[in-house]
């Protein structure tokens, strides 16, 4: 693959959340994969440069899903009568108990991985199941793709049911790091996350040896915070001990810090809870739709991007029922405007361009400079054709791309380059 | 065009809001564009009849819009940063002032047109602008397409800008009888619908030569009602005499009763005005996407249907950017979760079944026995191709519908019958 060239066409990408830079018949130049900034005519040294021309089309960052459940993709759009704990007894863990069978986990990973690449996605952070071998082929799937995700064997040893359940501690902790020694090195653009399930899944002796296993082998984590009244209800009963839920992470240093964390969904964060994720970098994967389709409520982003928090989006199938991240910007703007409307009108509703942030640069800081075409960034790219969205009068580069968050779908999408790869 | 003929296939409809029929691999037969009812074996006196083998497709009913502004649809997707009164002095007055002009008209409405023959919707309550001309263009389209719609050239004399607002009561009223002396008998599948915008845009004069040309000839009516918290305020100032919003249509007799009416939004309608919409059978047409992104709240749909009230889905471009009733149904579903989590936890979010209904039987009603199979019905059929929605496990027909509810778009649709002509 050549992995110095140019782009050419409309570019649109954030350098903070105020503001979308856009750009008409710009160049992106990329040299070994990472951005050299965006230009209004090619720079002189790179003349003779591999060109991509895209003329009208809209060239943006890839997107990032800071927060999707592989083995849920199956059952997305269905059965979201219910709240989170009854659900994912109901749908979820019946589901993922599946997954000890590879062939089915492989009709199932292939639907999923597929998706994810004929979509805008470019990185991700991904939940499996608890199954090992089901986790490597996922991410032998993932790898062929040439999307980058991080991707998590989940931990769960309690309040599972018993075909999803592992038997102990010390066994999650033997199966985890037999996954570790298969995954560790295999992979160019996936690597491992480690993955306790939530709070409600992992007894005190799995969230140590978790603990240990991070330290030994620096990876980042994963997990849900926050999600659901009676999520969160439940845990200040399961750990008396601690004042707020990311606390019951944080006592095993599994809260950011030296270990970088996403947590999913913080729709009920405490001030002290929101006080201690600024404090060590946690990364808040927002998920709107999720968040709405399992009644559990809505984020205040606001107060999020205020603080000058880390966060970006989630699609959360399948509390989630859709991969889309471009409709996951469209979600988080919808759902604030109603907290707006409904909940607390000092917390303004999300812009476009907030939007677009969280879904490029907010979310792709996780993976290193990602997310944007600013001088350094790995070079992630969507480019958009949005002719079959016609229009009777003149549209700016910025609207038509506005137009694309809220209308687009894969149909839209006619090339993706993850780190210089055209994939 | 063969208006009697069976479609075979996975067959879902509503007899009411609380359960989907499904069948699979039933017959439907179409009697002169009737519908004679649903059956599991192909009826003996029915044997020769044409048939339309859809196999492994699932078969609804066509979708119902109660509420759309063709002239906006020009802008869908733009500019939602705004509520109501802002978003349609910035947007919508500016682009509708356009449709003076046929040629732009034509451009526009072609569009509309096309988006609409390609979606699922088969009948459709349309505002147009206030331009006579662009009204008939815009009927000349939708009677191409097959499309049945009511079409409104829209009335407003006042609180408008200079380019979008009639010089006079009189000079609205000229204009109206003048339109409707040039389509009343023009077509066979669009016909005209009064249309007084809203109250801050019609004097009382107006509304009472509406009221008369209503009268002679019997026409039905669409406007909006309680959509938003400054939109209502400002109609109590200039009703002072009213003690609800929908009393100032009503002194008009333009609210139900002998007047058949189309009220959208709805969102904030007292408990008066509530009974007054049931007891005059006034037709609710919900919105759930434009009331989410103008930021105007949720309506309170659980209360309309246990009240029996009628009420249907409307996609109200541009307020909402597609013109999809399934993205409606989704949405209806999805707000009124998040009502009751955030608002008022007495009602209960709609199931799938309601939504289901909303947007088919609902609405339908309003054109007549329309939006359902049921003997006796108008035959029109959706005919959905879920094959590119691939999934590893068994799904049921009605698990699949529900599928096309979230995720479905025109790719899906394979054929359309509207009053039992194919289109």
């Amino acid at each position: 693959m050549k992995r110095t060239f140019a782009l050419r066409g409309n570019i649109c990408y954030s350098k903070n959340s105020d503001h979308i830079e856009c750009m008409e018949d710009g160049w992106i130049i990329c040299e070994q994969g990472i951005s050299q900034g965006v230009f209004k005519q090619l720079p002189d040294k790179y003349k003779g440069i591999a060109v991509y021309e895209y003329h009208q089309h809209i060239i943006t960052p890839g997107l990032i899903d800071l927060h999707v459940h592989a083995p849920q993709y199956s059952f997305r759009g269905l059965n979201m009568d219910q709240e989170l704990l009854d659900w994912l007894n109901t749908n979820t863990f019946p589901e993922e108990a599946k997954y000890i069978d590879l062939e089915y986990a492989r009709a199932a990973y292939k639907l999923f991985v597929h998706d994810l690449a004929c979509g805008a996605t470019t990185r991700a952070a991904v939940f499996a199941t608890l199954h090992v071998e089901a986790t490597e082929l996922l991410m032998d799937l993932l790898e062929e793709s040439g999307i980058r995700a991080l991707v998590g064997k989940v931990n769960m040893d309690r309040n599972s049911p018993m075909d999803l359940c592992e038997v102990s501690a010390a066994q999650s902790e033997t199966d985890t790091r037999r996954w570790l020694d298969r995954v560790c090195d295999k992979y160019k653009h996936v690597k491992p996350i480690l993955t306790p399930r939530f709070i409600p899944s992992c007894t005190d002796e799995l969230m140590e040896r978790i603990s240990s296993i991070q330290k030994e082998h620096s990876l980042s984590i994963q997990s849900h915070l926050s999600e659901n009244p009676g999520e969160t209800a439940w845990v200040r009963e399961l750990c008396p001990d601690t004042d707020f839920y990311g606390e019951a992470y944080d006592k095993y240093h599994l809260f950011g810090g030296a270990c970088p964390t996403i947590m999913a969904h913080c729709v009920y964060s405490s001030e002290r809870e929101i006080a201690l994720m600024k404090e060590r970098g946690v990364f808040i994967a927002h998920c709107p739709q999720s968040n709405t389709n399992l009644s559990s409520g809505i984020a205040p982003v606001r107060t999020y991007l205020d603080n000058h928090m880390h966060i970006g989006l989630g699609s959360d199938v399948a509390g989630g029922f859709t991969t889309s991240i471009f409709r996951a910007m469209a979600d988080a703007i919808q759902v604030s405007k109603l907290r707006w409307r409904l909940s607390d009108d000092s917390l303004k509703p999300l812009t476009i361009d907030e939007a677009f942030y969280l879904g490029t640069k907010g979310g792709g800081a996780f993976f290193g400079e990602v997310g944007s075409f600013e001088k350094g960034f790995e070079l992630d790219a969507l480019v958009l054709d949005d002719s079959s969205l016609p229009h009777p009068q003149e549209l700016s580069v910025k609207q038509r791309l506005e137009r694309l968050i809220y209308l687009s779908d894969d149909r839209h999408i006619v090339d993706k380059f993850v780190f210089g790869n055209k994939i």
